[in-house]
């Protein structure tokens, strides 16, 4: 390695050559999707998962758990807005709240915005991971020393069958029901029905992050997840909205028993009286949209007939969010 | 190279290796797109560009322009359904249009589908590009052959300028305004001023396609082609929707000095009035929701002061449309 | 798609974009190498493997089998120059030569420049392999045409044992004894005592290519191949070279009950008195350089312990050469 | 981001997912060589380069400048071996020696093995990154403490140009002369003329890095910078090495009007007698091989006609090392 350049003034341009380092992630097997890095901050093995914290050029800190992207600095904030305001602002007065899973600490950030909380649960069985995030996320340090939240280490079925008290809000914040993957008993009709809603108050939301919602990628868990909270729940809500770095439209589903259903007008008021700050992604025209599917994605879901049991789970290969 | 196996009755495992051809894309310096390969159908060049037609795993074939993917078999329906039937059901007669660009053909072949449509004109610079995508998109190849379609090879403003004719709807299926590209000038306030308006007809409306619309993308060049557009027209509605094969959601935008304002089921009754076939992606409620627009970009829009002038053009990396 | 520029008279220029479809090969789970395409030839596939002929921009037609490198045209001469002409010329007179595999036709193509060749029996497993390079490869065409060559589609070890005849030289052009791979038995100690030895001529040679000898690489077979062989033979000359396209350096071993030992001038002699036009890569020096190793590598060798014995096979990653 | 595994003690297999950071340098246009990373370890940002030191899975930290990779854990000792010790053992008593570039500081160790050095100028003209290397490099640390070197930060040639001393080694430890680079002008027949030859002593040799020597790459500049040595000095060695990081292999040349002719037997005795430790890559064979060039590589450079003056530089793409 020799000098560089002669004492003529050249100036050095930093643009001459391409970037070189590359976080990739495949989206499919024929489909990748390729960031450049700064640098790699953090990494770390749990008993479950291999955890990464890297620096991103397209789309800043990202959270990669056993080689997939979980969360990235510059648009988590959608896909936890549309986690957690829908069924927090559908709820009269939601007070407390049970995440299952949720590790990252970016639920609880957002829930924890709202002035009628009292109590949130987060119940996620990694242990690093959770400290692993407490650590690094600037972001969510000052919600996870809120004094309203109780961090569970825990398998969340568990938990969740063995507590007493019952929830406004239950959030799941969970892998999806991919392949081999250890979370698709948590999204069973028989979960729903014998642990979940038994643990719903009167009047109460069940909302899950649902998977991809794309135009194509719909049908892999979204359409089936939404099929089976219907056999469960009277009232279901879809909704999905881009992730760009998901490289895909994103789903959520919300279910209760009692409707779910507020105007424009109204879910605008609720967010200014009951939500610190203001959101950077979802008002109530925004959640509209995002609740009105385009064409082909409300036919398959009307036509959806799967159910989910621990006997028939239907897979996806690991969109986004996994185990 | 010998001989691989022997005669033990193993059997060959056509999964046992990774992917190996990949196409590869840019979207943004630091960011790759990349899609497996199942072989390279065809490759040309023009007076203006290098033109390749790919079959991809992902998104079946794709036309690919200078290194940047025009649009996909498996989804350009998006693409195409959102850029020609919003104006033409907003309009109460389209008889007459003109495309500037558009020589894929897959523009012509949704307008075709309108029963009201008595002529088409594609204006195209590129003769080679129409040549080609005669030839190679089987599923352009009877619009480009219904006598109802007239191709003409030129700059679309020349073209413009040069006929006397108006038309009920003007349809821009350009490049993006990028750097050093040259189709800038025909997103200008002076270009909607002194070309387009005055070659529409009373009530005629006016569509282009105007970059991608994604919550980070919409400033490069949607809010500035919607803002320019609000300069010169009355009624102005920008709508998006996410495109697979361009990693993105795309926008349009829509302009009229008549009101340009449906219901859900007005649409819904057009459609099925005017149009032969169904569509497969837009209806009138997806319409509703592509043309209600997130907080975050609904902000952008309405803050927006960039015109383009000659002067002052706004350019973008390249995504997905590109010269 | 639309118009890409105006009549102004802009020229385009060709290199304003990225190469965008690329050949990827993963050397090793850590290491990738990467061609830029052209086009993708032809792909096929039979009973045991996939085949695909590539046009890459930096290496010509390359033939690619089970997502492995087998040969490019630009320089697949190094190989089978290096694989052939050292075990003919060493040999007083050699009338009679059986490849092990060798579908691909080249190492037929060099042996038949030899004007003391009676003939050459090639016996490779894959007759759709063979069908396919005799198609596509122009280079070998008039080799597989050659009255002296003769093809046998069967396992190679089944036809040497099946055989009475004995033969001047014994080639090895097999795939690497990977892991899981076919290959191995041709590999192994027995097979080489019951085997080849028994079918070679009094002062018969025997070749065999013997994976990648790179200053880390040659350990994964070189050094127990190389090993293995002086089990058997009093005379074991092992040597390399460099193969632009396989991004290594590739191994051969030649053995012999006879001596192995010419001097470059002699090597020179016979190469103008019996090989038909002039060699590209080899001549007397390149041979003596070839079979100098380096310090590192000749260490390894004369240090190894492994023997290939069914029991016990090592395996590589696959670099290059695979089943 | 949630819970990713359930509490019925499945174990988590680290390998079930792919390597997902990657380094990637374009070798050629149309060319590329990927390694996994571990990590970025450091990156900073000299007047004239962007430096990077990266953890590499499959080469160890590896130093990159400029998007180029200079010289990979693993393997640098091959290259630095080369370099140094062959001027070295063929001078009968190397005591001061000058290196031209060289920050890297693992020219400089080499050096320092020798027992009969008196005296290490190493004149590099980038201060960071001989800092960055002296912080980082921990192989080096123990050469850049030693006593007999001397760091000078200016351009090597003005260096050289404004010393009075003649030196028994002078080293050319340059990046290659590369389109645009800044470093050509130390490659020209008038610098060798008018600067080098005149500061060797009586018997004294010059050696450079060469550039890419490979069967194909070595008419980039190995043989231009061979035949413009052989214009000004008597006796020119040209030899190379493969280094698998480099992906190719590599050249020298050793340069001077004192024979330089050394059998094996005494190029094994001088190393005994005058290097501390023993060398990993080179010894007496090992040279002999590395400076029998094969055929093809011969042909050329005897050929060549080329000659690096200041009017006429010959650039090549960037292999390796880079300005």
């Amino acid at each position: 390695m020799g000098e560089v350049a002669l004492s003529n003034g050249q100036s050095h341009s930093m643009n001459g050559y391409r970037k070189s380092c590359w976080y990739e992630e495949e989206i499919e097997d024929n489909l990748r999707w390729c960031f450049a890095l700064n640098s790699i901050l953090h990494t770390g093995t749990s008993q479950y998962q291999d955890i990464a914290l890297l620096d991103t050029k397209p789309f800043g800190k990202a959270l990669v758990i056993d080689g997939k992207l979980q969360s990235a600095e510059t648009d988590e904030f959608i896909y936890h807005e549309c986690l957690v305001h829908p069924p927090l602002l559908h709820h009269p007065n939601p007070k407390n709240v049970f995440i299952m899973g949720g590790g990252e600490g970016s639920t609880a950030r957002e829930l924890l915005r709202h002035n009628t909380i009292d109590t949130v649960i987060m119940c996620d069985i990694d242990e690093e991971v959770v400290d692993f995030c407490k650590s690094y996320l600037v972001a969510n340090r000052e919600a996870f020393h809120d004094p309203r939240l109780k961090v569970i280490i825990n398998d969340a079925r568990a938990e969740l069958e063995s507590r007493e008290e019952r929830y406004d809000v239950i959030i799941g914040d969970l892998a999806d029901p991919i392949d081999g993957g250890p979370c698709y008993k948590l999204y069973t009709k028989s979960f729903y029905d014998c642990t979940v809603k038994p643990r719903l108050k009167q009047g109460g939301i069940f909302v899950t992050q649902a998977g991809p919602a794309g135009i194509f990628s719909h049908t892999e868990v979204f359409s089936s997840i939404y099929n089976t909270l219907r056999q469960v729940f009277k009232y279901v809500v879809p909704y999905s909205a881009h992730i760009p770095s998901y490289a895909d439209i994103w789903g959520w589903v919300m279910a209760s028993d009692s409707p779910i259903d507020l105007s424009v007008e109204e879910l605008d008021n609720r967010m200014r009286q009951r939500i610190k700050g203001e959101n950077r992604y979802l008002d109530g025209r925004t959640f509209s949209s995002a609740s009105t599917l385009s064409k082909v994605v409300r036919k398959s879901l009307d036509n959806e007939t799967h159910v989910y049991t621990e006997e028939a789970a239907r897979f996806i290969h690991g969109h986004g969010k996994q185990a």
